[in-house]
C-alpha cells in the first residue's frame, strides 16, 4: 500500500512580476501564471497521476491555479476543501513592498534574516495598513488568532495539523491528493515528509506550476526523498532563478 | 429571519452557441459565457448579496461559470459542494445531436414532447454512443443508477432530496447559498419553492448568466414568487431569446 500526494505551487501571480513582498495580499495570477497552470494540469493528465480530491489555501492564485490545472486534467469536478492553514507565510510589514527595495533599505544581513531565516519574523503588519488582512471576512472565525506576520517556523506550526490531519486522512482512504498552495506552505509539507532539519529547509526552493509528487510508503515516509517533479528538468531550471529572486 | 438562495445558470457553452443538446456532455463555455459568468460576478458583487457557500454539478460549464463569477466577486475563497444531481438533464439519445436537424427529422410534435413535456425522455443513449457517460470516472459511484436518458420528472426527483437536504442545511445555517447549474436541474429547483405545476415549469425559462435571488420566509417560501434576477432588463430580453431555441 502507497499513498500518492501531489504538491503544486501557485504559477506566477502578478507581483511575482513585479518582485514585491505578497504574503497573504490576495493577487491574480499573470499571464505566465496562467499559462503555467494550464501547462501543470497537462503535466499531472500525462503523468496519469490524477488526484481525487484538491486542497487549496484561501488565496486566488492557489486557487485559480488549482481551478485551471484540473480543467486541464479534466479532474475539475474533484471535491475541493480549502484552509487558510495552506495560505503563504504572512510577511508582515514587509506585504507590498518591492523586495530590492527592500534588500537596499536594510540590507544583505536583515534582508536574507527575513527571507530564510527558520524563526525571525518581519515586524508585524498594523491594521490601517492597505496590505493588512484586518476585516478580510474569509478571516473573521480566526479572531484575533490571525496572524499579522510570521517566520517559516510558525508555517511550519500552522500546516503540522493540517498535513497529519484532513490530508492524511484523505491519503488514508485511499485517494490521490492535489495540495495548490504556495512556496513557504509547502516547504513547510516537504519538511515535514522529508524530515528535513530547520536550517536545511531555507536551501529548498519550490518552483511555480510544477507538480512535485510524492509517493509515501505504509509508514507516510517518502519512498524517494524529495519527491519527483513530473517535468525533472525545467524544475531544475526554475528552482535556479527562485534561489535569485531580489538580486 | 429570512433565507436567501442564489440560482445562477452557466453562462453560453460552446454547443448552446452551436445549438446541440447537451445534457451530461461536458463542454467548456463559449467566449461569450466566459464574459457572462464574469459579469454575472459583477451583479452579485454590486447587489451585495456575497454567496457564503457555493453548490455546483459535475459539470464543467457550471464549475467555470462558478469559478469566475466568485473570483468577481471576491469570493472565490468559500467552501464548495459539487453533486451530480445538479447536473442538467441527461438528453439520452439526443445528446451530440443538432437541435434543428431533429426538429426536421422528428417534426415539431415529438421535438416538443422531448423538449418540453414533464414526463416523456428522449430514448436511452446506448454505452458505446460517443456521447455516452459509461466509464466516467466521477459517475463511478452511481453504478447502474447513473441514468441514461432523463424527463423533467426525472430531474426533480434527484433534485429533491438535494435542495431539501445539503442545501437547505447551509440555509438553515444562516449561510447566503449560490447554486451554479443548468437550465433544467433549476428549473427543477424553481418547481420546488414556487410550487409551479407539471404543465406550468415548462414555460418557465431562465436566463445564462444572470444571478436569480430568491428570499424565502421561516417557512422557506418565497418572499417574492419567482425570485428577483440581479439584472431584470437583461433577464426578460434573455428569457425571450430561450424560448425560440431550435428554431
Amino acid at each position: 500500500m502507497t499513498y500518492t500526494l501531489i504538491l503544486l505551487r501557485h504559477g506566477e501571480s502578478t507581483w511575482n512580476a513585479l518582485n514585491q513582498f505578497t504574503g497573504w495580499v490576495d493577487v491574480p495570477l499573470s499571464e505566465k501564471g496562467t499559462a503555467e497552470a494550464i501547462r501543470g494540469g497537462g503535466l499531472i493528465a500525462d503523468a496519469g497521476v490524477l488526484p481525487d480530491v484538491l486542497h487549496t489555501s484561501l488565496l486566488r492564485r492557489a486557487i485559480m491555479t488549482a481551478n485551471l490545472a484540473l480543467d486541464a486534467a479534466d479532474r475539475h469536478w474533484i471535491p475541493v476543501r480549502r484552509s487558510w492553514r495552506l495560505n503563504e507565510r504572512h510577511y508582515g510589514d514587509l506585504q507590498g513592498k518591492n523586495k530590492k527595495q527592500t534588500l537596499d533599505t536594510y540590507g544583505e544581513e536583515q534582508f536574507m534574516l527575513w527571507r530564510r531565516s527558520y524563526d525571525t519574523p518581519p515586524p508585524p503588519i498594523s491594521d490601517t495598513n492597505e496590505f493588512s488582512q484586518a476585516g478580510d471576512p474569509r478571516y473573521a472565525d480566526l479572531g484575533d488568532d490571525a496572524p499579522k506576520t510570521e517566520c517559516l517556523a510558525d508555517v511550519v506550526a500552522r500546516m503540522e495539523s493540517y498535513l497529519y490531519g484532513p490530508i492524511f486522512d484523505d491519503l488514508k482512504e485511499g485517494k490521490t491528493v492535489l495540495v495548490a498552495a504556495h512556496g513557504n506552505s509547502l516547504r513547510a509539507v516537504v519538511k515535514m515528509l522529508d524530515e528535513i532539519s530547520d536550517e536545511g529547509i531555507a536551501k529548498v526552493n519550490l518552483p511555480t506550476g510544477i507538480p512535485l509528487k510524492y509517493e509515501l510508503d505504509e509508514n507516510f515516509k517518502p519512498i524517494k526523498a524529495g519527491g519527483e517533479y513530473l517535468d525533472p528538468e525545467a524544475a531544475a531550471a526554475a528552482i535556479t532563478a527562485v534561489a535569485n529572486q531580489g538580486r
